[in-house]
């Protein structure tokens, strides 16, 4: 995954909870936020992909799927002002969407539930760590990203999986106790919550213990039951898929970290498709309240769009955490160091050009997603697209705001 | 994958072909073969399950879909001579079903176009290998394992993504060339073939190029063309699904290898449940030329019915290629191996509970199946059901008649 972590609890690997870091609430506003500095592509700014996008006043405004079905009056959410100023600066040049201020209401009551679901229903978190967890937002980052949820149920779905899916990367693939040694045993053992065994009466009950083990697996499969619960057959179907891509890009960025080996650019890009945020936009209409067909998901021109944004959104991670894992130990593999190292450019001139393919990722994904929209102007199609869109504009505005954890390299 | 490899060509690296083996076709017939010398599961065994499997005379005379519809006459191949021996000795007491000998005239074709393909089209063996690639049978395994594919053409479409998947499993896993070190990366970029890379213009090219810079890669590459040239794009999502698992499958197994752990025997059949045959049956439909809608293969009675065929067919190889695993240098699990390890049994007890494992697994699949076929009796349910039961017999009977490859050990 991304790296966004919190340390987890592990009951195989107890240790002292790291002290404790400010609440992004306590980070002061800067209202001198640039937005948006870079050139959009006139190829792909027209108003089909406006009305995909969804104005910029999607948020709490957004919560009713009937709003969707209005036609949004034309806005250049690029080069506007936000609505509600958000903490922290972005990346100057890249090409993003800013979102107005998530609904506090439901930010509040997200963030209540999930803690007491990660701390004390699936014990993925030990109660000290109350604080950080606080302060890894993730209620208001879910409820950025999914402004059509229903119901605070539906949002607490994608919150669920989004902890879940961190505690599985912070306690088997990064710095709690992970390794790449025994990866995959971990990994595959780990996807049986989401995929589970079929086997005989014999083997089945020490299977079944298995999952309450260690705090990944008892949060995987808390967070799939409830999944389980909303999503239709072929939705689970459809996570489960994008969640196996997700432990082979794990995989594949263990294989490299184990032997320091560096890749070239697109190999990196082709791990970093699957190592991606994929699996959280592509439940945007199970939090949603309906369903994208599976058929009209298979199409090759939807798992291209799906594909395109997932890249860009796992790029915006890149550049965000930069300053982050240059601090980590050892060489933490992201875009502007493989750039640097493989084409021999300056650690600023690399990043640059990270900046540059992240904005062709997000153009690429924008006039695909248009083109999809006119060749198949189905409702639930134009509302997945959006969906996702949505989800790409609300990953950003989290990294962007989450101060506590980035701040930008002194490129500019 | 199971054990049935043959050596492939690697481009990265050459080296002397190994000396030809005798192909099937020249061992003797054994017609004291005995037949299905387990006790039938009484609760599995009614008239519905033998409907959904088929008559015994499948094969031949199922090459059309309109044969399936007429109910065959009650049968009990589990107790019935098989109509044409086999070469080979089944395992006692394994409970499977004999087949037919597959169509010899299919056979032959598709064993000449799969040499055709494989030497000189997708080059994934060099011509020297042309013995070893015809002993290998795959032709007579495909055609056994599909009697309702409507023409070679769909029969090839199998055929291709076999050796196709073979040739990953030995260069990238196994004896040839394979290794647990940099085996995350090397199946990330050639599930790329399977599931694109979306990318800038710049990075493309570097990419597309390496689909064919290895006979792995070349081979993914091309049968997933063809196959595309027939699939619906639900029946593509579901093969990438299924190879995805195959690909965590194969480091979950690459993980225990590097450190030589034993795992707990139900941790070996969730790490088999995913190193499986089961992208195999489930083309099923694909190769008969028509397709189980998405919503039905993803409902979880079916996926239980698939993990459970597929489980089945997989623990098939791990008995019939145990002598052979047994001389290969170093550990090389199978079920056997690790039930003596784990369980303190001797090599002969642990065999026969592995039969038992097997057995049970065949029995839970195909009660699984009946009550399947009775709760959702849409034909092209029951068809895949028995598409996929038809392909559990073929499967046996390709391990059972490779004598060439496979010897059972002395435990009767």
């Amino acid at each position: 995954m991304p790296d966004h972590r919190i340390p987890p609890l592990q009951s195989s690997l107890p240790g002292p909870p790291p002290a404790p870091v400010p609440a992004t609430g306590t980070v002061p506003v800067d209202m001198s936020v640039p937005v948006d500095t870079s050139v959009p592509d006139p190829g792909a700014g027209g108003a089909l992909e406006r009305i995909l996008r969804g104005p910029s006043g999607l948020g709490t405004e957004g919560l009713h799927f009937a709003r969707y079905e209005k036609p949004p009056a034309p806005s250049e959410p690029e080069t506007a002002e936000p609505e509600t100023a958000a903490e922290g600066n972005p990346i100057p040049g890249l090409y993003y969407h800013p979102i107005p201020e998530p609904d506090p209401a439901r930010v509040e009551e997200v963030s209540r539930r999930i803690k007491a679901w990660a701390v004390d229903e699936a014990q993925v978190y030990p109660p000290e760590w109350e604080d950080q967890f606080d302060g890894f937002s993730v209620g208001r980052y879910m409820v950025a990203c999914h402004p059509d949820a229903p119901t605070i149920d539906h949002l607490m779905i994608a919150t669920r999986l989004m902890v879940a899916e961190n505690a599985v990367d912070d306690c088997y693939c990064e710095d709690h106790g992970g390794s790449p040694i025994g990866l995959g045993s971990r990994l595959l053992l780990a996807h049986t919550a989401l995929d589970p065994l079929h086997t005989t009466e014999e083997y089945e009950p020490a299977w079944l213990e298995s999952l309450q083990s260690d705090a990944p697996r008892r949060a995987y499969r808390s967070a799939m039951a409830y999944f389980l619960e909303t999503a239709t057959a072929s939705q689970a179907d459809r996570y489960r898929h994008d969640m196996g891509r997700l432990h082979l890009g794990y995989l594949a960025e263990a294989a490299w970290a184990q032997t320091d080996h560096i890749p070239e650019v697109w190999e990196y890009l082709a791990m970093r498709q699957f190592n991606n945020f994929r699996p959280c936009p592509t439940i945007t209409d199970t939090v949603g309240g309906y369903e994208l067909p599976a058929d009209l998901h298979a199409q090759p021109a939807m798992q291209r769009v799906i594909a395109l944004a997932g890249n860009a959104t796992t790029i915006v991670n890149d550049l965000y955490s930069y300053t982050k894992e240059l601090k980590s130990p050892g060489t933490h593999l992201n875009l502007p160091v493989v750039i640097a190292e493989r084409e021999g450019l300056s650690e600023k001139d690399a990043y640059l050009k990270a900046v540059e393919v992240h904005n062709d990722l997000m153009h690429r994904f924008e006039a695909e997603a248009a083109a999809l929209a006119t060749d198949c102007p189905v409702p639930t199609v134009l509302r997945f697209l959006r969906g996702v869109a949505v989800w790409v504009d609300g990953n950003h505005y989290w990294h962007q705001t989450n101060t506590y954890r980035y701040s930008l390299p002194d490129f500019w």
